[in-house]
Parts: structure tokens; sequence; C-alpha cells
């Protein structure tokens, strides 16, 4: 049998063993892009994106450097439409509208979904948003004002207002009858939302489940057990963990009185999920939580600075307690040789136990109903630990040094510390939950100070108080 | 107007100041269900059970403590079905397997799509797997055995076998007979497929659209702009990427020929992209990626043993730079209180730079095309960084020990380990993504190391050729 030519939509790794540069433009087109943007060649360059999907010409929009991004902006403006301005992302995307003549913005808007509108107008003063929705007909207009009356981050702000509904009662012929009657529909949409005379939800029909049900049976027979609706005041986090906790594929959305106002779907969930990880794993390491592989270096560098600068704190701290024991390092040298090492060993202990904590944290994993056993769990942990590399920390420190007292004193420093690191770890993350605080503000920077300070002194204070 | 009650299916936080623990059952269910199992109360577990959704039982599951556990499961074994079952983490899957009878197994089995099946039997030997699959139909168990035959994490293992298929050349209507009239349908299913005689796929149908559309119209006009195919043999964590760049709900998954061998939907997708995320999290942290909130002591200490003795290791090397100073620590032993500083603040840059580096490579924000760019930015970051901390910590060292010499080679060594910082934290992240490996193995072990190596060896090599 003859082998069928692939499709050119094909894509996804044909191939075992592709390289992740397969997704996306490849180097040749990225190579045609570059000269067409050398060669100040429009034609060339609109040949060269009309293609690609407009996610991928957004990401590369934001990987070009600055200069060369305002020099492609100038070429392709009149090509940016709906879709790509809502890929941009936000560390850019101030910085591309002001490059934009007025009328692509106002025509990209016009074809935005309700949501889409929202993620790009709420950060700006009314000014520039009232400018905005000027484009738009006083129903969007109206739909994206009243998404912006709820909270920042709420699920008010990630619902799109066009939905469909239908009142129960109606039968399967109704509602095929009134979808394919309808002129105005969301460009994508997956169930039907059944609503009451006050527009409360009540349940919602699978399109699938319409499609393959008799045309005499009522929506109310059909509606989906997996439904639930979710508060508009909801965050935006809390509603990706429902999503995904509930394999939910759209969910309505209800305002204080129960009144549907919108719908989120999964798209918009997988996001919103995709950010909350992003924030969790940036704020760990210590980078603010908005930064992007597109900063700029003096971003990067107003980014970086306040977390140095705890650090220098924190880190002079441990110093001070090295400082109370210079006699002690004067006298014994291999006491300022091995202090790193307990240190070191603690502030990856309280690493590992720090990451776990924020995780089960962020997937509800680690709730009130076994914090006590996964507290316990750590502490036996860290004291098996300590006990183990206690041990071969002594043996090393006996082989190297031939001094039976420091082995004894770095075997104890270690084990000390490793049961700090243990409790640190896990109480840092827990307590900064239960105040409302985001856990992973637990970040290396504060726990690994406890580990720093407490192996330095258990480690030179345990040696003066022995060995001196 | 009255206030309409609540409906008790509403979820979402209703309360904008409501806490966590809103979502999945609340403390007073958990009340109840703790006393049925201290009371053996098998009527009482099944009431307070009943209205709960089965991720939320799983999870459940998962959060007692293993004794507990198998107490749970003797009274409750009855009930777990193929929901359940195909929620509950790999991590106690086996345990809790052993624990249900077989018929219990079979039944459930039997229930679930075939996707799930898969995620049960993939890692289990041929025996048990082939007891599992003898519960299903040939048909079934030819679905998941063809499933299995594709390499683990691909897409072959995540997508599932019902797909719900068309030619192009059948009107809508035909295509509403043709559901409406087939007895078996999956669960769950947004669009059409459009085959070829073959069975490649040329296309998909939106469900909102099919319903949208003249009855006369063709399927092949209705395919939308978004359909791309899926590689079986792709990764599972460039199918999530492709998902989340592309907005796609459920995408067509075709073999080395093109031909549609199942399809994926967003969900599968959507719980790869928090998988994926979860592993790098714990890589960075170096804890093993299997680590879960319900491993127990001996599970945890065998993960996190490997990653300790790695840096046990890493401490020693950076201990034996410092015994090479020794005889200058004697005599100055404020350098070895101010060793510390250099060496931190080199881990927390490079912990900051390693930490966006592996973000933007799992996010392919970070590609080929712009990799030489924020290379170039990191450096100079860290030069930024270094020239200001250096600063800062030489006017610290001069107010502190009234050494001008001391605070100039303080100041000296930060420059140059917060340029190193930079250089390990961008390059060592895209060295392992070049060679194929995971660039978040490249976990603050490593990096870490090469700080402190190279802090205590510019602070303490410099101090000795300037100051003694």
């Amino acid at each position: 049998m003859a082998e069928h030519p692939r499709s050119d939509q094909t894509s996804g790794g044909q191939n075992p063993d592709r390289d992740d540069d397969d997704y996306g433009p490849g180097a040749e087109l990225l190579a045609r892009i570059d000269t067409a943007i050398d060669n100040d060649d429009r034609s060339a360059l609109n040949a060269a994106l009309e293609p690609m999907h407009a996610a991928d010409i957004a990401d590369l929009i934001e990987r070009l450097a600055p200069a060369r991004r305002r020099q492609f902006l100038a070429m392709y403006s009149d090509e940016i439409d709906g879709e790509i301005l809502s890929e941009i992302d936000e560390s850019i995307r101030d910085e591309v509208l002001e490059l934009l003549p007025r009328s692509v913005v106002a025509e990209a808007v016009r074809e935005m979904d309700s949501d889409d509108v929202v993620d790009l107008v709420e950060d700006m003063d009314e000014g520039d948003r009232a400018q905005i929705l000027s484009a738009l007909d006083a129903s969007d207009a109206a739909a994206v004002r009243q998404s912006l009356a709820y909270p920042e981050y709420s699920a008010g702000r990630l619902m799109q207002s066009e939905v469909v509904t239908a009142p129960e009662h109606w039968t399967v012929a109704e509602a095929i009858e009134f979808i394919r009657s309808e002129d105005w529909l969301p460009e994508q949409f997956y169930h039907i939302v059944l609503v009451d005379p006050r527009r409360h939800p009540t349940g919602y029909v699978a399109l699938g489940r319409l499609l393959a049900s008799r045309r005499d049976a009522t929506l109310r027979e059909l509606t989906e057990d997996s439904f639930r609706t979710v508060s508009a005041f909801a965050e935006e986090g809390d509603v990706a963990y429902v999503f995904n906790q509930y394999h939910l594929i759209s969910a309505p959305v209800v305002d204080r009185d129960d009144r549907l106002v919108g719908v989120i779907t999964i798209d918009d969930a997988m996001a919103v999920l995709d950010e909350e990880h992003e924030e969790d794993i940036l704020r760990l390491a210590g980078v603010g939580d908005e930064s992007s592989i597109s900063d700029s270096v003096m971003q990067t560098v107003r980014q970086r600075v306040p977390w140095l600068a705890t650090n220098i704190v924190t880190a002079l701290a441990a110093a001070s307690v090295i400082a109370f024991f210079e006699d002690a390092i004067a006298q014994l040298v291999a006491l300022a040789v091995l202090m790193p090492i307990v240190a070191s060993m603690g502030g990856n202990a309280a690493t590992q136990t720090l990451t776990v904590a924020v995780r089960g944290l962020a997937t509800r994993d680690l709730s009130r109903a076994n914090a006590l056993r996964v507290v316990r769990r750590e502490v036996i942990v860290g004291l098996a630990n300590g006990v183990l590399f206690g041990i071969v920390m002594a043996a090393i420190t006996w082989a190297w040094f031939r001094d039976p007292g420091l082995a004894a004193v770095i075997g104890s420093a270690m084990i000390i510390n490793l049961l700090v690191a243990a409790l640190a770890g896990i109480l840092v993350p827990l307590g900064l939950n239960k105040l409302g605080a985001d856990p992973a503000l637990a970040s290396g920077t504060f726990v690994t100070m406890m580990t720093d300070v407490v192996g330095f002194m258990a480690f030179l204070g345990l040696a003066s108080a022995v060995l001196l």
C-alpha cells in the first residue's frame, strides 16, 4: 500500500526523536523572517508569517530584542489582529499597544471575546481603557465593564459573558432549532446552560449528549452530573483547581444572587494553572513572579535585587554567628573548613521539605486533614537523615582530621540542623498559608537563613563547649 | 425580590473570603467519616461518602495514614468504582488494588475509558495486567493493548481509542442522524473527526458549529482552523504544550502512517501539564520526582537520600577549597566570618537564573531563537548585581572590620561569583537540554556547588594574594 503523504497540518512530532524546536516555527522559517526584517521587506514578512498560528506569532514578537521588536511592529502592525494581541505576554503588551495604530487596535478589540478584552484593559488607567472600549458595541463594552467590577484574579475577570442558555423544559428539538436560528453564538461552546426564569443556572447539557438524544427528550433529563457553578468572586487559582480536580470542560459563573453572569472554559483554566505554577516556582527561587524571558536587563535587575538584598541581610546574620566564635576558629581552623558542610546540608534538606510542602498546598494534597501527619513524617525523616548523614560526616571528619571529638561534634550538629531544617521547611509554609499569605514566599532565602544560623551555631557552639 | 436559595451543587467559593478547605469535603463531613471508620459503621460511611465526587474520595483515601487506609478499604471496597480507581494516585494504587476484591476491580475496569485503563495497568507486570484486561471485552482489551504498544509517556498512552468519526462529504443532517442512531458513543466528545476512506484525519468539526449550521452543509465546509493532529509517539509533555499553546480542546492522534488511532482531550492534557510542573519543581529542589504527600517515612527517606548524598560530596569539594587556605584563615579569622556571604549570594543568584531558565525551557519561551540573547542578558544582570552587591559588601566589611584591603577583596570576589553564578545558572540547564536531559536536573545541588567552590576560591585566593 502506498505511503500516504503527510498532511501539512500535522504537528506534534511525527518522529519519535524530534526535538523541542519542532513546535512552532522551524529554523528555516525564522531565518526567512529575519531576512525579511533586515531587508524591510513587508510582503516577504507577511508571506512568512501567513501560515503561522497567532500564538506562535505572539511568541516570536516576545522573543525579539526590543529594538528589533519595534522594527518588526513598524512593518507588521497592520496585520496584528485580536487573536495575536490576546496572545501577547503582559510584560510587553503596553509596548506593543503603543506602537500600533489606533485603528488596528480598535479592529483587534472588536474581534476578541469579552474575557480577552478584560485581560487586555484591566491594568490600564481609565483614560486608555475608555479609549479601547469605545471601539466596542455598547453591549460588549458593558459586558467588559461588568467583568472589571469583579476583583482582580477572580472568576469574574476570567469568564466570558457570551453563554448559550435555554430553559430546562425545552426539548432537544427546540434547543437545536434555537441554536440553528440564533445569529449570534460564542466562538466556542461545549454546553448549553439551563437557567430558570430568573437566570439561576440549574444544570447543563453537553452538546454530544444533546446530539445523541431523542428529539423529544427534555433538556432537564440530559443534565450532566459534573455540573457545578463557580462564584464570580472565586479566586482564579481555585477555579483552575476545580477544573483540574473535577475534569470540567466549562463551568457557569454566578453572581452573589446565584444568577448566571458568564462561563469559564477549560482552556482559560489551563492557562491559569500554568501561571500559578510559574508563580510558585519563581517565588520559591526568589525571583519576582512577573519575570519573563523577554524582560530587559533593567527589568530583570529590578526583580532580582530585592531578593538578593534580603539574602545579604540573612547572610550577615549567619556571619555574626560565626563572628561570635572567632576565637574558637582561630584555635581550630578545621572548624572553618567543616562549618559550611553542616549549613549546606541543612539548606538542602530544608529546600526539599519546603518544596514538597508548597507543592502539596498548591494542589490541596496538603490540608488541615493531614497536616499533622505530614509534619510528623517530615520530623521523622529529618531525624533519620540527620542520624544517617551525621554518622557519615563523623566518619569523614575522623578520617580527615583524626580528631574523635571533632567527629562527634559535627555528627551531633548535623542531627540538630537536619531536624531544624525539617521543622522550618514544613512549618514556615504551613504558617504562611494559615496567615493567608502565599506559602511559596517561604523561599529558600528565609528558610535557609534558619538552617545557616542554626548550623553554624550548633556546630561552633558544640565545638567551643566540648573541644576547647 | 426574594433571595434565591443557593443550589447544593454550587461550589467554587460563594464567599470572597472563604479559605481553601471549602473545596472538597468540609470539616464536618470529614468528622462524620472519621467517626464512621472508628465505629466500623459501613452504612454511615456510605451515607457520608455518597454525595462526594470520585476525585474527592480518591484524595481522602490518599490522605489517610496507611493503617487507617486499610481499615477504610475493608469497609468501603464494594463501593470503589472505575471513576474512583482512576483518580487514585499511582503512589498508593498498587496497595489499594491488592486490598480490593477481584470482582470489584473487574467491574471498575469495565466502566473506565481506555486511557484510564492504560494508566492503571501500564506499570503492572504481564500477569497482573492480563488478569485485569481479562475483565474487558475483547475489543476494549485490544484497544488498551494497542495503546500500551506506544512508548511510556507518549501520546499513544494518553489517548482514548473511542473516537466519533465521519467522512467529510457527509452533510450536517447525516452527521446528526448518525450520532443519534449510534448506540455506542464516548462518555464525552467535543468534535467529530473527519476521516478519509483510509482513516487519515482530514479535519474536525466542533459540535457547536455542527448544531449552528444549515442541515445541508457538508462537514468539509465546517472544519475548524484549529485542527491539528498529534503523533502517537509524541511525548506527553509536548502534547500538553500544544494544547496550551493553541487552545485545543481535543486532538486526533495518528500512527506513523498518519492513520487515526485515538483522540486526546484537554482534561488529560491539563493533568499532564500539572504533572510536568510537579516534576520540574521537585527536581529543582532535589526531591525524587515521584514524591507525594501520601508517601511513608521510608519512601520519603529513600527519595531524598540520594540528593543529600550528592550534596555532601559537593559540600566536601567546597570544604577542600577552604582547607587549602587554612593558613590564611588562621592569620585572619575575619575571612571565615565573611566567606559564607560570598558563597550564599552566589548560590541565590544562581538559583534565580537557573529557575528562570528551567521554566523558560519548559514553556518553550527559551529556545534556540533567543538563547544567545538570554545568556547575554543573564551575564549583564550578573555583572550588574555583582558590582552593586560588591560595593554594598565592601562598605559593610569596611564598617565592620575597618580593613580597606579586606573590603576590596570581598567586593571583587562578589563580582566574580555573581558572574559565575549567572553563567552556571543559564549554561548548565541549556547544556542539559541540548543533551536531551531534563534541565530541571540542574538542581540547586549542582549549580550551587559551583558557586560555593568559586565563591570560596575567589574570596580566599584574593585575600591570600593581596592581604597576607
